[in-house]
Formats: structure tokens, sequence, C-alpha cells
């Protein structure tokens, strides 16, 4: 889904929420663990709940991993559900030397058919650019995270003249490998405070906003200021949404939780203008 | 495997040696596209000539991913059948938010049983620690890499009295998290320039060092300047051994070159006199 297309679905939808399927056994409704693959059940009535609320879902890949072969199962039998109109990220943090960002490249854009991966940029260009090569994909590369971790190296200072944070080098550079036409950067809701600077060193690229609900993001502070004449905001939501309910309405309860984040981002959009 | 019973192998089997399981379909003797699981077929002839020879083995998840659930099933069954006595690194650079960081753990841990995984550090302490939780368990942290992308954040030098270059800060960061009972580091054999300064870094730190053969690191100098008195480092080779034929003979052809770099090996050892 090239950025047209994708904007289009934002104006369509008046939302722009990703969904992240963090979907963990432990903590999915107990009725499912007798179906022949629970995660996948769950999944595919959370799709079938959500689709017209949100723009893209996120598989979170590690928690498909942790249950091996089967799990990478559940994830490729989800892919096949989720509805063209929705844009699809692997939330896997890649990247590696060349050749082996190639194959990882091939597996989520063409075996597993996502939109978009993300991205782990500390081994440089030669592990971002194989991302890059594929019409209407995107590589979705961390720069500041929700996480507290992020203070230990994204925000260390370099010794160049403006004493340039660790993170804006990383989004500069990766300026000049991709455009806004194909990639985008990971900027974590708990970041409020740098929202708009960052909004200005990256004016036309999309952001995926993750920490917002569990995490303790403000939608409404990030999206004023994080905004673009595209929207260029993905505000990804997964715990709060996915697990509304453990009990037998719970994809029921995930729309009405999914409704409420629609519902505030719709606002937002028309305060902006953008539908 | 702890670090003792490691060095305990490699004195036993006079090799620091690492064989780089990237296996692709693309590059395996035509024949074995007839067995039922061709990856699984080449790997497991791979590691019956080879296990004597090597201390450990690294498959590249990215070889395995590239073909989803049948090729994470590929990679159990190669699991399975690598001896007790070899160290198992999975390389997967992975790294995310806490929760997510000890579901791969577990992933990797238990579920698949590796010794060690490897970790890109930009997301933080967050990120690292929960793979630092399981005894005898390792992380292998990035830090100065063998590809040309290393030289785009890796060696930018940090606004501190001494402009340290971010590897270097990351080194440091992370022997405040884990010790050299459950971390090594990534260093590329590429930067002999730098090997002697990095092992004064982490004197006591196991290093895992790709970039010998295919990519020209030279075996004997980073051993001279990086060898401390546990060894102190896995040497990775990849393609020079798993491929060093294409026909029938493919496996015992791995044995000999296998065989050529525990040779050279041995004599290293001796000199350091470690046997």
């Amino acid at each position: 889904m090239n950025r047209k297309e994708l904007f289009h679905q934002i104006q369509n939808k008046k939302s722009y929420l990703c969904i992240g399927l963090d979907t963990d056994i432990q903590k999915i409704p107990k009725h499912l663990l007798e179906e022949e693959d629970p995660i996948f059940a769950f999944n595919q009535a959370i799709i079938n709940a959500t689709h017209d609320l949100c723009v893209a879902y996120k598989p979170n890949l590690a928690f498909y991993e942790s249950n091996g072969s089967v799990g990478w199962k559940s994830l490729e039998k989800t892919m096949a559900v989720i509805p063209k109109n929705c844009f699809t990220i692997a939330d896997a943090k890649r990247g590696d030397i060349g050749n082996t960002s190639s194959l990882y490249a091939q597996t989520f854009f063409k075996h597993m058919n996502f939109d978009a991966v993300t991205i782990a940029p500390y081994m440089g260009e030669d592990s971002v650019s194989p991302f890059l090569a594929f019409d209407g994909k995107w590589a979705i590369v961390l720069a500041l995270t929700s996480n507290a971790g992020a203070n230990d190296f994204q925000l260390l200072q370099l010794a160049d003249e403006s004493k340039t944070y660790l993170f804006e080098k990383v989004m500069q550079a990766n300026m000049r490998w991709g455009t806004a036409e194909n990639m985008m950067f990971v900027v974590g809701a708990t970041r409020e405070d740098q929202f708009a600077h960052i909004r200005t060193l990256a004016p036309d690229h999309f952001f995926l906003v993750p920490g917002v609900g569990a995490q303790g993001g403000d939608l409404s502070a990030i999206s004023r200021k994080g905004m673009n004449d595209q929207c260029g905001l993905l505000v990804n939501s997964s715990r709060q949404i996915i697990y509304a309910s453990a009990d037998k309405d719970f994809a029921l309860k995930a729309r009405a939780a999914a409704l409420i984040v629609q519902q505030e981002m719709e606002v937002l959009l028309l305060e902006r203008k953008l539908i």
C-alpha cells in the first residue's frame, strides 16, 4: 500500500488507529483454547470486529515465534484474513548485514505479504536499504522508542557541532537512504515533549506511534503535535483494545474499545481539516 | 552451556570455530531438493560431518524465516540433531521493549533451547536484560559489526569528555547490565585495527567474531589481538565451510574446510598456551 492509498484509507475510515496483535495464549479468553489454533481464532475474531475502525494491524512477531513453527503458522493464517484495505506491519525489529536483511525483506514483503517491517538501525545503511527496494512496501525505522531504555543510547548527544542526539542522527541518515514514500519512523507516544521537534526533522514522513494506552501516551497531545497534511501518524494500541474483555464477548468489547479511539481520532482529523 | 563448560569444549576440540548455518535453498546441492525437508537434510549432513571440529553452530534466522512456518520447522529439527557438546547461537538480532524481549528470550532459550541469542542494543537496558535472566544462557550484544554500515552509527563519537565511540558506550553500558558469564559481544573480524583496543574494554568477555572468510577478516591477526586466558573468541565461518562444494561430496568438503580452520586454531591456541 503506497502513501496515497494509506492516506485515502485514513480519510475513508476517519481513523489512524493501528491495532497491535500482541496475541498471548495466556491472555486470550479460555473458551478459545478448545479451538485447533486459538491464536488464529482470537485474531480472526478481533479482525472481523475491528477492521472498519482501524487502518492497520501490527502483529508483534515475538508473540508468534514464542510458539515456534506453530506460531508462524498462526501468523500466516492471520495475514490471510486481514482485509486488503488494511495496512499490515510486521513488528519484527529486524536488521542485519546486507544479504541477511535482503532475506528478511523477502520474508516479510514477499512470503508473508506485509506492507511494512519495523527495523532496528544499529547496523547502518546496508542493514536498512534492502527493505527499501520493494514498490509500495515500507521500512519503519526505530527513532525514539517508548521504553525507558530509549534513554540509554537514543538520547546520547554526539560530538558534532550541534550536539545532535543519536536518534536525530539516525533519522537524518535514514532520510538520505529512504523517502517519505518507503520509510516511516517509530516515535513513542511517551515522548510527547519531543513530538513537535521530531515533526520538524521529518515533515513528510509517517510516524508509527506506540505507547498510547497501557504505556501512558496521550493521543490528543501527540496528534496535535505530530500530524502533517497527510495525517502522518499511525497510532498503535494493543492490549487496551484486544484484551478489553477476557470473556466470550471479547470481540464486541474490542470493537467498543477501538470505537472510542476511532471517534477521538475523527475529532482530531476534523480539527486538522483532513476530513 | 556456561563459560567454564564452553572453555572446556574449546580445549577439548582444540577449536573455537563457530559454523554459521546460513542455509540457502538456492545454494545447497541439487540432489537434496528431492528430500522432504532439504534445508534440514543439508544441516544434518553438515553437523554430522563437522561437530568434532567446531564448538558452536549459529543458524541465521533470516534463512529459516524466509520459508515461514516451514522454515521454522526446519530450524526446530536442526536444533534437535546438534550434539549437546556444541554451543548454539540463534543469530536473530532481536531487541524490543521489556515484555516483548522476555518473550523472545523464552522463545530462543526455552522453546528452541539455544544457548545464546544475538541482540541489537538500540532500545537500551530493558530490551537486553530479559535475555540475562536464564542460567547458562547468553545475550550476544552487537558492538562493532563487520559490515560497511557499522560506520554509520557505531563509530559516531559522543559528546562526552573522551569522545567515546557509540559502540564503546554500548559495551560499557551492557557490561553494567550483564557479566562475562551471561553476555558476549559481536566484534567483526573486519575491524582488526580495533581488536586489541576492544579487548582492553572487555578483558573477560567472549567475543563472537563474524567476518572471517567470505568477508575478508584475518583469523591469526584477530586471534592474537583478541584472545584472553579462556580463549574468549568464537570465530564464525559460514559460506566458506558449508558451501565448500555444491556436489554430493558437500559434507566431506565442508569437513575438509572446517579442518583447515580448526588446525589453524589449534596452532593459535598452543601459541597462547591454552592447550
